[in-house]
């Protein structure tokens, strides 16, 4: 892309609304533009962004089975009076009539939503265990948004929700989508911790928070250094082995790691101190097990393998995609600008033309461009624009791409661009051919 | 993906409430599920049809040079006071309170909020021409909702909007648009028809409908066959080819075609009889220019070449993601089920497994399954279902994949498989390499 062509509104100053560093960032690196109250739009750079996140968590949704489906935005009061969350669940939800005085909802959640749904076509124990996804926009009303996307109103969510037979089956339903999340955030390139969780106003009696660590997070965390040396994703057993099952869940109790709302002093002073980490976290994904509150409340049930009908156990399982692009940037920033993790940067090259004026700089930045577009899938921005170096330098720093290739003429005259790379600054006086190899790997 | 581990709940008898093909069959086929009046949940293999259509879409805009964006579904009404339309809008409008007794909206569509965000950072001609898009679902609250996701209350829009510095530029603007849309049409594989359009209450003077005819279609349409004939997205010209434009748009005004709105009996009689067509036909897309009316009411500016201050011309430009794949079935199915054009279907081959309890069967689709995996990136839907093969083959034609391959005990022995072509049910035995080979070309 042209930045010549493009629209990303970048800005000097730091807007003066803007108290987290991420939300300063977004804003000021054209990501985003505040619509109203906690509403945002996501430009262009933010919507690829946006964009990249979901697929990856889409990915390892489908890899642990989930199955995806979408579900509306809007939802009728009557379904979440079957639960009797309808009452209970307070001004966060933001109710709505219509033209013909019906009540409907902008969905918080999909717990009821997805019952209905799946209560309505399984039949028997044929048709489970299934784990049901979707990624779609979730309005809460918080009382007073902040943080940009980190606590805002219209959000983007992945919301799963498991259906089994029994407790051990959910159980494992709620090991695959645990061993998911562990993937997801390491392929997004943040480290998130999973805590032992209060349940809340989902209910349950096994609860994970996914926690990633950052100076401006919401809760105090403490984890035990052992969970990082861990590699929790590559514990694997069949669905039945209930051993193996709890072996892993002993294994992951064992290990301490708890927010404020779950830290236990006695057993945190059990933690060798070497090993303590303590620090700020943004809670990024939260999993459930939470039993037949659901499947009871709306009337599910499915006929088991004697004949006998059996009301299946349920767990929810969510990730907060739009904020995990804040989360991202909090922990991956430097005073220049953010630094995007390879598998989520809108571009991954940005390529400079030091000189707009200059006919050979012109000529080669448009050849490496052309070339660069046939090897990387077009995920180059090219600012080809008539501005100063300087400030295409600063604007290339601040928005973050993992890769900048700069084009000035007396490089040219010996021959060579320079190859810098955003996260370490690392810079390389290199041959067209070779800064282009390089970039193909 | 297992039929066995997927959730598809197909339905033999018809919905009572369904009245038009469409509706009918994707009750049945499991694509959409009812969860309030005008509201849809896309069950797993609607998903996958909704999210192929979005993507030829979003390929197409991006190929005319759109830039996409992502605003939020709700819009606060202050925007709206800008333009006049808060209280012009009519009940058609989702008008909604939050906890502070803030006035929102569900946004119908974005011509304010576009205008915005764009006269926000604007500053001069070097930012212009633009056209900028985004794909996001809508509400429109529908007095009568009816014939399920052809006129439900929340729908998916693809809405993109133009911003130029003259008429010039965007009558120009216009006809890239026009073009996309004639490309995304065909690939789509509907044959859709860009009608003269009253401008209604978006506003403008220059205003094209795209039609796909079927026989359920709310207007009617007439239009002179040479239409069809002629490769429309096959002109092309440079920006500022004045010349070019003009002979463009007489070429195609010259070619009758209209809606009851515009319908002229003069003109039509003056259309060769053999060539007249006239039928029933379906809205998929509009396309308006509409001046200054947005940039002016909303004090939008930016400073000419001359330095003088411009208020920019501009256009908007919608195509109904969700609708279409209503118009789609409307204009491809049978009485068996829907017939999926390659481009949209959910996946492009069913395998059908007739014998779940004959080892041999089992084994043969099994290793079939694993071939086509790779071969067709996971495009396969495998009836793995201990099932009758009847009933396994009326679901396979309800559902309208492109190719079904069918795996049978006589067959095997003779080592051949069925290949079926779902639109002409045209059938052949291969050997299982022939059919691979030709499910992978």
């Amino acid at each position: 892309m042209r930045l010549s062509r493009y629209f990303m509104p970048v800005a000097k100053e730091t807007p003066a609304d803007a108290q987290i560093v991420s939300h300063k960032l977004m804003l000021r690196a054209g990501l985003i533009r505040q619509t109203a109250a906690g509403i945002y739009a996501w430009l262009p750079l933010g919507q690829r962004v946006l964009r990249n996140i979901e697929q990856i968590v889409r990915e390892e949704q489908d890899r642990a089975g989930a199955i995806e489906l979408l579900m509306p935005t809007l939802q009728s009061a009557d379904l979440w009076r079957q639960s009797g969350r309808y009452d209970a669940y307070g001004p966060e939800m933001l109710r709505i009539k219509d033209r013909h005085e019906r009540e409907l909802l902008y969905g918080p959640t999909n717990e009821e939503m997805i019952t209905a749904i799946f209560r309505d076509s399984a039949r028997s124990y044929r048709d489970l265990p299934r784990t049901l996804y979707h990624i779609q926009w979730k309005f809460r009303d918080e009382i007073r948004p902040r943080f940009g996307v980190m606590r805002g109103r219209e959000f983007l969510m992945k919301d799963a929700y498991s259906f089994d037979m029994d407790e051990a089956g959910a159980r494992h339903s709620y090991f695959e989508q645990l061993q998911a999340y562990i993937r997801t955030f390491r392929r997004l390139g943040v480290q998130a911790v999973p805590m032992k969780a209060a349940s809340g106003p989902i209910g349950g009696d096994l609860s994970h928070e996914f926690i990633v660590l950052a100076p401006t997070g919401e809760s105090e965390v403490f984890y035990d250094a052992a969970f990082e040396a861990e590699d929790w994703s590559s514990h694997r057993f069949e669905r039945g082995d209930t051993a193996g099952l709890n072996a892993f869940f002993k294994r992951l109790t064992s290990v301490y790691a708890a927010t404020d709302e779950t830290h236990d002093e006695a057993r945190w002073a059990e933690v060798p101190a070497d090993r303590q980490r303590q620090g700020r976290g943004i809670e990024v994904g939260h999993i459930f097990y939470f039993g037949t509150k659901y499947s009871a409340s709306m009337g599910m049930k499915v006929q088991g393998r004697d004949g006998a009908e059996v009301v299946p156990q349920m767990g929810s399982y969510g990730i907060g995609v739009s904020r995990l692009m804040g989360a991202i940037i909090e922990a991956s920033h430097d005073d220049a600008g953010i630094i995007w993790p390879e598998a989520v940067a809108p571009y991954q090259v940005g390529l400079i033309n030091m000189r707009a004026d200059h006919a050979g700089c012109v000529a080669a930045a448009d050849d490496i461009y052309a070339k660069l577009g046939g090897l990387a899938g077009g995920r180059v921005l090219y600012d080809d624009r008539d501005e100063r170096g300087g400030a295409k330098f600063a604007t290339m720093d601040l928005i973050g791409l993992p890769w900048q290739v700069v084009i000035g003429p007396k490089g040219l005259e010996r021959g060579v661009v320079e190859l810098k790379q955003r996260r370490t600054g690392e810079k390389q006086e290199l041959s067209v051919e070779s800064a282009l190899a390089r970039l193909a790997g």
